[in-house]
């Protein structure tokens, strides 16, 4: 017999609480639901009152709200959006600039080269979730802007994971062209094919089950499968890699055009579920920071850090999106929606501390930082950018009316 | 870092395909979807190929699937529809009957007084989760034989709890009336104050929310609100010793007439989550069961202990609704309908076995006898009761078309 403190209920209800806490507090602030989730999620965790911790029940609910999240982010998306030039500068400068930022700061602290290389690699990677669900609130997933980052972020995760193999290799003294064409094929491979049987298989193949006396008898079947397939996408995206939202969203793009008759709509029912767990994930991400951890020394590294961090994806994104010919202010949306680092640097972070090659407190600042820039993105949005707009769903959004 | 098999992706997508082919199996030998889920939950379980283990992370989910399940089933009924004098004497013969027939099996058989006893109270308990769902598989939640099930099923739980709480006294020689009386307040208490506050005070204060210019900023928190009840309504019960289900059924019965218009339906809402984690639980409770354990010893003794488990229920329960006027059919769907013991004979099982009075082939055959009169109302009902119907929810069946 378990105790009630640790039963399911007792923790699902506790989280669920702390999640409707984390609404007021953003009503109160006047500020996204993820900064008041996040928010709250500080409170209540080892931060500050200490009555949540990232117990593997937590950590297994963030990580289905993290993929049922990019999912729903996915049904908004064509593959056109994400397969443009434009998108693959963005990456493309949105990686580079961001290491050699992150590598020269932790250079000019007098960290050794391997801890600069994994700092410049934590630096590299986009976590598309925070941005994406901002955009999602603010009903401005169809602008032009929502489409460059988040075509530009699923390459960067790509470009990220090379990045990482790289360093890995370099600091391990076992570079090698092959070993990063590898990680490349692999991981490109799977992008193309995984989208290929969603949209040209899967995704004809649940239309004509849709029409069967099977599922006319068992009307949530493609439901079920469709969440599977997300899940099955996700763990496909970790095998080779990538970070498994990455897969999620492959696999939601996959049912961008599923029209069904008979069974319920997938996005509605894929929605309730990331009402729940999405809301969950964000608390999570609060609840893993443990602000104890920032000493006077590594506060100093943390700030410019984040400033660094910060300032390289504006200019390394926002460049290139105002040379590929978006207006300033959305070119600008493009930079501060790429900052966000999230889970993604969490995972460098925690490759160096267990490699060995960087320390504790190199550590806490990435993943503060990681952090940090997670939550600058929603309060720019909301405060500069899209001042004072709520859940319009204007699709035909443009750059001149998206600074109304 | 954690291995890609122990990935909650990779749990996740496992699951669900799992689930999936319980779909099959059940359109295969055309039962209930309930029967497909728990013999495909046998056969990937330790009883055939042993691909997935009742692991915490199954636990969690299959918790979450009870809750959410009987939540739903909660928005179908009145308060009206439990507090009926006919529901009190289904329930009170439902759990004398069964309590004799099994304490006078286990005498019969040999076994000590102690175990006697706890076979007895393994044998009162209805888990309604699985009659519910089948009922709800095939349209008749409006009829007067599934009212009398899920009033009864709720009075039931009380009744077998004070069962248990004089069975482990009388075991440990520590019997009194007073023990016994404040258990039964307690649960009691419980009951009456959740549903007034759910009845009278939530529904009619989220009613209120819902017209706020706060929700319409923030759509999903109703949804978030609702199911962090009818998570704390599990806790609660559990905490007075009642199942965590017939809590989440009562934060459902308090939301029936509540209805919104700013934010989404949180019946449709709570259903999507129910397909996924529900199809999880169904499978978990095969996966639970492992069937070496079975022994040609303790197998007579089961096969005797579930027949009697059955018959007990359909006299004590079928009996009393013959007699409060239902007709002979409805009266042995009631009957059939209160046979499954579920979780709540699995957890009596398991606390004999904690506290040294029952032995582990006691155990195996208390479990397997939970199993398989789980396994039997679905058949029993689509192939005797509901020949060839599916789900085609006419609330207006009476006795005499629910024969057709």
């Amino acid at each position: 017999m378990e105790s009630l403190a640790t039963s399911v209920e007792f923790q699902m209800s506790l989280l669920l609480f702390v999640a409707l806490g984390g609404y007021l507090i953003a009503s109160r602030i006047n500020q996204s639901a993820v900064i008041g989730l996040i928010l709250v999620g500080l409170l209540v965790g080892p931060s500050v009152l200490g009555w949540i911790t990232y117990t593997d029940f937590v950590r297994a609910l963030a990580h289905l709200g993290a993929v049922i999240l990019l999912f729903v982010i996915g049904f908004e998306f064509n593959i056109r959006d994400i397969i443009h030039p434009r998108n693959f500068a963005i990456a493309l400068l949105g990686v580079i600039i961001p290491w050699v930022g992150g590598w020269w700061l932790a250079t000019g602290f007098g960290f050794d080269s391997a801890s600069a290389i994994f700092v410049g690699t934590a630096c590299t990677a986009t976590s598309i979730a925070i941005t994406a669900n901002v955009l999602k609130e603010l009903g401005k997933l169809q602008t032009e802007a929502a489409k460059a980052i988040i075509g530009a972020a699923v390459i960067d995760d790509v470009l990220a994971l090379l990045a990482l193999a790289i360093s890995t290799d370099v600091v391990g003294g076992s570079f090698s062209y092959i070993s990063v064409a590898i990680v490349t094929v692999k991981a490109v491979s799977f992008i193309v094919i995984a989208a290929a049987i969603g949209i040209f298989g899967v995704s004809r193949f649940l239309v004509r089950l849709d029409a069967t006396p099977f599922v006319r008898k068992y009307p949530e079947f493609i439901f079920i499968f469709a969440m599977m397939l997300a899940f099955l996408y996700a763990m496909g995206a970790e095998a080779v890699g990538l970070s498994a939202i990455v897969g999620a969203f492959i696999a939601g793009v996959s049912f961008k055009d599923v029209e069904l008759h008979q069974s319920r709509s997938l996005k509605e029912g894929a929605e309730y579920l990331q009402i729940i767990f999405a809301a969950i994930f964000f608390v999570s991400l609060g609840i893993i920071a443990d602000l104890h951890a920032v000493t006077s020394e590594i506060l100093f590294f943390l700030l410019a850090l984040t400033l660094v961090a910060i300032v390289t994806k504006v200019i390394g994104c926002g460049v290139p999106a105002k040379l590929a010919g978006l207006c300033t202010k959305d070119s600008l949306i493009v930079g501060f929606g790429m900052a966000p680092r999230g889970e993604v640097a969490m995972i460098v972070a925690l490759i160096g501390l267990e490699a060995g090659v960087i320390d504790q407190g190199i550590y806490v600042a990435l993943v503060l930082m990681s952090l940090l820039t997670t939550i600058i993105t929603p309060i720019v949005y909301r405060n500069w950018f899209y001042r004072g707009e709520y859940c319009t769903y204007d699709a035909s959004a443009t750059c001149s009316d998206a600074g109304k």
